[in-house]
């Protein structure tokens, strides 16, 4: 028979050791950050139900999330209704790849895997309101699934890392989230980066006041978002497109591409009482994180409108020169969380882009060196010296480090070549009886040494 | 519009703070348990592709395992096949609960769920056979999940916990897995259990030497392996009704039900070369394991035959007075491994039961005290205080506790409350620029202090 294929599926990828212990560092150090703020620590299952999943990321989203088959009875009955629903005149649409029916998975599958962290918030928040506190503050560190193209750094499986604060409309959540936020990234070793800062109200405050029509007013805050991608030129050209009427585009490109400071953004929304609102709240938000580590990286930037998706207040965006996409953002969302409870829920967050960070750390060496195996690589040159070998791997671990034993017999040289590449201190070595070591520090070799030398030598190491 | 219902899908659950820290400390022990013996972490995808898991766990891995659905065009193209397959007469077929079409499924998904960690385990190694030593020594600890019916500590989403030698045959391996397994439990604070040990070889000799014949071998293995669940009685029936020739039956209660020492059986398997190969093996790990912390813990059981799966050498088997059910347990299997490079490859584990330590450390208050969320709450009265909020909280959090400032104004009795139930140490709370606190461990409150002497307090009580 043919061996199948060893690859991963399609998108994904064996985390080896090397960098797992790379990403449980970076992991470890977020972890620390927001526990020491106060956020709480939440896991949800990777199957939440389709009906939960459904309606809440758009078309796009209901195309790349992953749908769990139906089981037993009901797939019968799926496939059947399923093969019915293709029957009907509309049900096959042409895709760009063929014919697709975006009816169709409705009927063939009752879970979805996680797409995103912040849905399965909102259930679960709803689920145990009862058991948590009325101002919920929790961090979430999970995989999601994503049936998207697979690039560099983009995986169909990865890791996001969302920090949000549940019941709660002060300002003072804001500030202590884009702080935290900040530490993470100094913790983990980054040195250039920016935090830009906006509000929703305030862009479409913008948009009015420039004479945009509400019913464009999306639309014109999609162009102005990508101002740092296509430039004023290109800004100008897109808003153009969208034939915005008298001079409205002008206004909004003169207003982006001046880079205008919080002052002068609020002199041309002075007309505008939410603009005036939101102007406020910024300012306040800025003013809070005067005095923290946040307060540096703070920049208020009114091309910032993070897609459009469910943001309500102040919105954030971490940058940096070293990289083109962005590190992670968020901002406040009042409307979202409530969903599974009928009523309104503030909320304000922010999410780090796990994979993306670790990429950029392993490109500029922020991991701190030991992330290896075992300390200790322990073998013999012979078979027949398995128990001398346990033994002494207790001995040696008895001194706090790891101790890697090996089962079948190796050549000393082997042993410290190996050692060496796995970052081990020690390669210890059994033959005929005869202790050898090679101690990586000083790449010195000592033979014939006694197990109380060597451990004790090894115990000094470790302290 | 109805709210959708907040409860997390069929046999999942959410896991908050307070489970997921005990969790985690229990994960952490073990992780530092198999990494102090050279084990190195491995993390493989959640989506396998649909061929690479198919035919690995039988007819109920297949029903039981969650599969994904086609995506765009296939999926149109999958729907039709589907329902032409549906049309043969034995495609759908009558069960348990109403009609199944088992060959449907292979015609509408494409990836599965990963479903244990070791199929994954024999695909990893041969995709990455290149990066790997040539012994690798790897542990797991990730979700699997079963499209099981739920019940207590059942759950279609559950974390396993395998730990893995493959690429030797050495006893040493099957010692060390026994001692590591051994070691993990007594680190998590178990006092009662124990190790039972067999092998796959000598069960077999057995009943070949009780007068069995071949093709009746995993029958009579099956029945003998439910001596502790349905006693001597129980088997004899068993091993009745299975006709077996002549006295073989009474032989082998004879011999199971006698729970007789290696040298009893070792007589009993004299004639049979195989039998005497496997009581070496064997003898030689239990002799490996004298001096380790196993020894105390291993007991030979020549009734324990661990299901019938792909065990080929010795097998274990973790279990304790205090739980019905094994904690655990693994052994040689020197065949599964090697499925996908085409040749075979040696490989030992164990598989420590996850969730039912978890639930056995709650039961039993094995959980060490102090696995809460921040040691300092922090509120103030009224709004207005956001600034001094976040700067005391910057100070406080400077002396290495980790501070939860309360975005909402508190009562302080409603915060000492709250502090207290979720484990805080302290609550500090500010009052018209008054600052009071409570101290958990003297139950103390003292009101009107400086910032200074606070400071001071909470850094001495953290170290």
């Amino acid at each position: 028979m043919k061996s199948p294929s060893a690859q991963p599926a399609k998108g994904t990828r064996d985390v080896l050791p090397d960098l797992l212990r790379k990403r449980r560092h970076a992991e470890g150090v977020i972890r620390r950050v927001y526990e020491a703020h106060g956020f709480e620590p939440l896991e949800t299952p990777a199957l939440e139900r389709l009906d939960a999943l459904s309606g809440k990321y758009g078309e796009e989203g209901d195309q790349l999330m992953f749908k769990v088959l139906l089981r037993g009875q009901p797939l019968v009955r799926g496939i059947r209704a399923a093969a019915e629903h293709l029957q009907e005149p509309a049900a096959v649409v042409q895709g760009r790849s063929g014919e697709t029916a975006p009816g169709a998975p409705a009927l063939l599958a009752d879970l979805g895997l996680r797409y995103d962290l912040t849905v399965p918030l909102a259930r679960a928040y709803a689920a145990h309101r009862a058991e948590l506190p009325s101002v919920f503050k929790r961090y979430q560190i999970q995989p999601v699934w994503r049936a998207d193209t697979p690039g560099r750094g983009r995986y169909r499986e990865f890791r996001q890392c969302d920090v949000d604060v549940v019941g709660s409309r002060s300002p003072l959540v804001e500030a202590e989230v884009a702080t935290a936020a900040v530490e993470c990234l100094e913790a983990l070793g980054f040195r250039r980066f920016e935090l830009r800062v906006n509000h929703r109200g305030l862009l479409r405050a913008i948009v009015e006041c420039a004479g945009c029509p509400n019913e464009r007013e999306v639309e014109a805050i999609v162009a102005l978002d990508k101002l740092d991608k296509i430039g004023a030129e290109g800004v100008r050209r897109e808003l153009a497109a969208r034939s915005l009427p008298g001079d409205a585009a002008e206004k909004l490109v003169e207003l982006v591409t001046a880079a205008p400071d919080l002052a002068a953004v609020e002199s041309f929304v002075q007309s505008h009482e939410k603009g005036r609102e939101a102007v406020g709240e910024l300012r306040r938000v800025l003013e809070l994180c005067g005095g923290t580590l946040a307060e540096s990286r703070l920049a208020f930037d009114v091309s910032l409108a993070r897609g459009l998706g469910y943001y309500t207040g102040c919105i954030f965006e971490m940058s940096s020169p070293d990289f083109s996409g962005s590190l992670g953002g968020g901002g406040r969302y009042d409307d979202l969380i409530g969903t599974f409870l009928g009523r309104s829920v503030p909320a304000c967050g922010f999410a780090l882009g796990f994979e993306r960070l670790v990429l950029l750390m392993e490109e500029f060496e922020l991991f701190p060196p030991g992330l290896s195996g075992a300390e200790v690589s322990l073998a013999a040159a012979e078979t027949g010296s398995e128990a001398a070998l346990l033994e002494l791997g207790r001995k040696l671990r008895s001194t706090g480090l790891g101790v890697a034993t090996h089962p079948e017999p190796q050549k000393f040289g082997k042993l410290r070549k190996s050692a060496a590449e796995r970052g081990a201190r020690f390669a210890v070595w059994l033959e005929g009886g005869r202790l050898s070591y090679w101690q990586r520090d000083l790449d010195r070799i000592e033979r014939d040494v006694t197990v109380e030398s060597l451990i004790a030598l090894v115990a000094a190491s470790g302290s």
